[in-house]
């Protein structure tokens, strides 16, 4: 058990005395089982060793990171060898401790410790491979969550730190939902290594606001303070300070003023942290490239040292600088007892669930099956069927809630999350229950606790698709995210949802106010181009379907594809409903025929709000003699995924007739099915949705026009003319602006 | 003159003190020309019929945001009556103080004042305008720059502030380049008003670190505290401490606790800013909807009152209920001297640039250049000549700096600038001088000014491009921005390029390490799927070129289009040059026939790095008897813009010949102009260049390898067969991951 926190004198005043002399205060603080340091020399030994053998490796191809690494090797062995609880035998346990190391580019800083306590993969040889020609190599440039040890891929700087707040937020959720009295089945610490990037980036500024609001003490941020940026000193684009912001952010602040090598002052400063009541900002002084001659500078960041330079630091250190990737043997004693403790801890873990399950039968069988990362078999009742479907005009964002409604109320899978917009985006399903500190009540009258899984993120749109990879990334299926806010917004979160896609996480964004159809938000408001983004990228389904049952059929999908982030786009407003047509089925499919027609003049292929003026045009052009068949275009890279034969028989593009696309988006894209466009390559406008629709010709009669002389064409010139000429029946991509900036 | 600040009371400690009593100290604080102020009761029947009219327009079509511009009231009283300096009757005049509405849904408010201060174009019938289904309305959703008296397109949150420090640095770097002592002709304050949003948002909280670090204090940010979210009240999900976080970012903070109607202490906290030494936070307590029955709850953000309740404010205000859209004429007399007053503000700036052309003549010419927005006729000048150009394989981010080098030592209205990565993305031209504030040599010791034009913004992406936003919207020309950052890292930045496309604002995005040629970073740092985004952009240039020779073409084009922003993608490699080929004139056509050749097999269309691949794939096929031409396609947008005509003869459609697209991106798009793609449809891989390129089948042979079965079966089953089939010769669109998250 921990000492009552009110005895304990506070880390920071720890750090004014010699740390030989803290030893005994340091057992108190470090809580259950007073940790057994160590002597200095041997700290300062491994140290050597660590940062000769990195220099080493980033010298061997030239290229590469050695600074942060180097820098940050005193606060390694604090985390690997005296604080965090893990298993390097099984780096997957649930319980372990998260680490997230949001300064992704100081990689070989994780490697090489993960090769030190012991964790398998990570052989010598692998160290060695780090920017080497090897496909199958286990280092690569920044972290990935594919291999062993690496609980998310981090590089692009602010999304780790925001991750690990997802992460900590995974953990206070399962506690507060599984652990009973006596019974902590739960209780891992997330540690997130930042550097001064990870603080600037606006990512990570919001999630740090997310997460002192949270009061998530189960979180601690280690800042490697070197004060180097690839542009020099940090202070050339930065001189706040960063404590007294932290602590206006809602964090326990605490300073390490030699974190070159005071190893014991680090695990103080650390262990403290499990202790507080808020997340803790450790704010370590470190030096990068230390020991090189670039040692405090920007030119030890990104580049290798030089041979010369290589051998000197070992000689400086002591060591041979005859020898190249030396790890001697009472290094690795240093850290032999490491394995053995992770295995300690799994049995500890292991015996804590047995107990719990005679403690708690029913729980425990959950508990199990979100270990198991998977769901109540019975969620697809939460699905409903066609005939219970409004038949009457109903926005996509109101049919997509009759599902997020039943999955939200029924499976704990699912935290659902708002950008602040749950008056508009429809998430908030019947007795929610906000994710809070339960402190919160007392201190502003918020109701909620951890256990809550409706999320109010805040006007945070990146922090909270990033906090949701960390979500998804807990554990593979324990928690499937899901976000909202106006699909135009997504493009604040985009570098964020990348990175799910990258890393192949479940999670679930809805995305309302689709199209111009926003209305009279205007312009800034109308997700023009937003959705090419998520077409174009590998591993993403954008979904948007064109009435409530393919968005029951986007849905289901997005439940599914179980390795891919999802967007469904929907509208704010009423969308006719087309149940003798639309089909969940063929949403799964991508693209599907919504209306047959024999021996038909053209083809027309919409999706999402746009299909209704699609099926009023074929209307009039059928009163006119020309015959059209619809096809119904919800997803593309589903359709892609479909056979030969099918995609022929739904797109019958050989039977020598025109096809005509029309969406409410520019044109990129429908060229692979279509030969002429109807689409909106140009900016919105601030109109109410029906009229911003007919100002830029969507509406039945508009349509109908352009086809009609588009068909006529193609009859009088023959389809073959079409080759190569793409044709934009509404103006084609734009440049320029209707009215410059006149100032 | 003001007088000297020490003298004066802090405008915190007058705040304690009861309007009435403050009137002398306020006059001293109020400086140059002490402020006359109107009766307490004068304000408030303003004020009251301020906003009974909001409630009357939002309710006239039911829809619309009423809360905050009837909260907002007395400041903008403040604003446009007492503490602006601008002139209403011509809103553009240079010197004129800027006005940022960051949270722009707040429009009315803006529209309102500028109708009762004498704006011409905002009449009755305009404010009536506002959610009517009139085109030509000026009264948008959200404030556009088109309409006189907006400085910048806002709505999306947090972008205006961003904008508004743009448009403070603008007044710094203009002042400092050409004021002279006695001769002020630049020296006008940026106010931008924010909401809880905008200090939420990353992008927002980047730019106030910025701010703050570059001591600008000619920027007031405005905060409109009424603690309500669209959520409910915003500690919902923000409970930080406020004014601590933005005086630990380097801001004066000033309370005024009575935001609804104490206009004298929202006049004197105002005109604080003008002597403080940092930028100024005004934290002001308001109410959202004041005066309505949803005052001070969401209720009152996003949506119209209802009839009985404008009516009930309209009694409680002693108005007439039956009147609606009504403004009595002793509220217009109570404006009534702002425009006078703002034509002496003119008056005044226009006999202080008379009087330094008489004192600095040379520097008066350049200032009017500024002026009317132009560059130096001679800036041609600082394009080198092809034969100048390397013929050795060279990075185009090394070609490109051929350019950027001459344009910043040379011409002002470019302020080049980089979110910390100059040593890898090549701005840093010679003799720069950074953007600093002079203060921080003794603080830090970091050097420059503010007449400086090289710009670190940090890890900052967003910030960066979108306070580029601000200073491209300060006056049209003044300055071109250029931003450099990594093209992955421009997905951080989208949100903010996107708002410059839209309001037409030209500035130039240096997008360094394109392509998975990223090499050892990872796929982390391929920037896969972000062209697709910006190339479906309407009014946005996308160039990637693939030597020295094309670069330089991109570069005149993004300086040509000057209502157009653009990303000029380039490579961290070293390309292989074509100069018997490649041609700038070539690349402002967007595409162009690189190699021709008679009776051809096939064309084959590339773009940027992987141009080298496909000239070697066309020496393989041709030593096989396989005819290849070769086209170059820099940037599709531009080549939209040509005539069919020159379309036509480019890409020989009509000839029956196969022509397959080569790019290490996704497809999505090339299916426009070619039948068949070598594409990268998945996520990228860790591994040098030259390695990475092969893993993914881009080199000569396995490019030629695919072209030849491509021809041969095209051949065999005639050209016809491929229509509605574009083929993917390097694998299609893809979903899942190879190694789904293991934990």
């Amino acid at each position: 058990m921990a000492p009552a926190l009110e005895l304990l004198p506070k880390a920071e005043d720890i750090q004014a005395l010699p740390s030989k002399a803290v030893n005994a205060i340091s057992n108190a603080i470090n809580g259950n089982g007073a940790v057994q340091f160590e002597s200095a020399e041997k700290h300062q030994r491994v140290l050597n060793v660590f940062r000769a053998f990195i220099a080493d490796l980033v010298q061997q191809y030239g290229d590469g990171h050695p600074g942060a690494p180097m820098g940050m090797a005193a606060i390694g062995i604090a985390l690997w060898k005296y604080v965090m609880k893990y298993s390097p035998t099984n780096c997957n346990y649930f319980n372990r401790d998260r680490f997230v190391l949001s300064n992704g580019h100081a990689c070989l800083w994780q490697y090489l410790f993960m090769h030190l306590v012991g964790v398998k993969s990570m052989t010598l040889d692998q160290l060695k491979s780090y920017h080497s020609t090897d496909p199958g190599s286990l280092c690569p440039g920044h972290p990935e969550i594919e291999n062993e040890g690496v609980e998310v891929t981090t590089g692009p700087l602010g999304q780790g730190l925001a991750n690990a707040v997802g992460l900590a937020m995974a953990t206070k959720n399962l506690a507060a939902t599984y652990n009973k009295p006596g019974h902590e089945v739960v209780n891992n610490m997330t540690w997130c290594m930042v550097g001064d990037a990870c603080l600037q980036e606006g990512v990570g500024l919001e999630a740090l606001s997310l997460a002192g609001h949270w009061r998530l003490n189960n979180l601690c941020v280690i800042f490697d303070n070197n004060n180097v940026t690839c542009d020099g000193t940090a202070d050339v684009a930065n001189t706040e300070d960063i404590n007294t912001k932290m602590r206006a952010t809602g964090f326990e602040v605490v300073d390490v003023y030699d974190g070159d090598s005071d190893v014991v002052a680090i695990v103080n400063a650390l262990n403290s942290a499990r202790h507080a009541t808020k997340p803790t900002f450790i704010n370590i002084r470190t030096t990068i490239g230390v020991g090189s001659k670039q040692a405090g500078t920007a030119d030890a960041h990104g580049a290798a040292l030089g041979v010369d330079e290589v051998a000197k630091i070992k000689r400086a250190f002591g060591l041979n600088p005859e020898e190249h990737f030396h790890i001697p043997q009472d290094v690795y004693d240093f850290f032999a007892d490491v394995p053995s403790r992770g295995k300690t801890h799994e049995a500890e873990w292991h015996a804590a669930v047995a107990k719990y399950r005679e403690a708690e039968p029913v729980l425990a069988d959950e508990f199990d099956l979100r270990v198991a990362g998977k769901m109540p078999a019975d969620w697809t009742k939460c699905i409903p069927a066609k005939e219970d479907l409004p038949t009457n005009p109903t926005a996509s964002r109101k049919s997509a809630f009759v599902v997020t409604d039943k999955l939200g109320q029924n499976v704990k899978n699912f935290l659902v999350g708002t950008a602040d917009l749950t008056p508009s985006v429809n998430v908030a399903y019947k007795n929610k229950v906000d994710f809070q500190s339960p402190d919160l009540k007392t201190v502003c009258g918020q109701t909620g606790n951890y256990a809550g899984r409706y999320i109010h993120y805040g006007i945070r749109e990146h922090a909270m698709c990033s906090i949701s990879n960390g979500l998804a990334a807990f554990n593979k299926g324990t928690f499937v995210p899901i976000t909202s806010t106006y699909l135009v917004f997504h493009l604040y979160a985009a570098a964020a949802v990348r990175m799910a896609a990258l890393q192949g996480l479940h999670q679930i964004h809805i995305a309302t106010h689709d199209s111009i159809g926003v209305g009279e938000n205007g312009p800034t408001h109308q997700p023009i181009a937003v959705p090419a983004l998520y077409r174009a990228m590998p591993n993403m389904l954008f979904l948007r379907p064109c009435d409530a049952e393919e968005t029951v059929g986007a849905y289901i999908a997005a439940i599914e594809h179980d390795t891919t982030p999802s967007v469904l786009a929907l509208s704010r407003q009423n969308l006719t409903q087309f149940p003798e047509h639309s089909s969940r089925e063929g949403v799964k499919k991508g693209a599907y025929v919504f209306v047959e027609e024999e021996d038909f003049d053209v083809t027309l292929m919409s999706v999402g709000s746009e299909m209704a003026y699609t099926m009023a045009a074929r209307e009039l052009l059928a009163s006119e003699g020309i015959k059209a068949r619809v096809l119904s275009f919800p997803c593309a890279r589903l359709f892609e995924q479909q056979s030969r034969e099918y995609k022929q028989s739904v797109l019958k593009s050989r039977a020598g007739k025109p096809a005509v696309a029309i969406e409410a988006y520019p044109s990129l894209g429908w060229e692979r099915y279509a030969d002429a466009s109807i689409s909106q390559n140009q900016w919105g406008k601030s109109l109410p949705c029906k009229e911003v629709y007919e100002h830029f010709g969507f509406s039945g009669p508009s349509i109908a026009e352009k086809v009609r002389g588009f068909v006529e064409e193609v009859k009088r010139e023959g389809i073959e003319s079409l080759r190569g000429d793409f044709r934009e029946l509404n103006g084609g991509p734009s440049l320029g602006v209707e009215h410059p900036n006149v100032h």
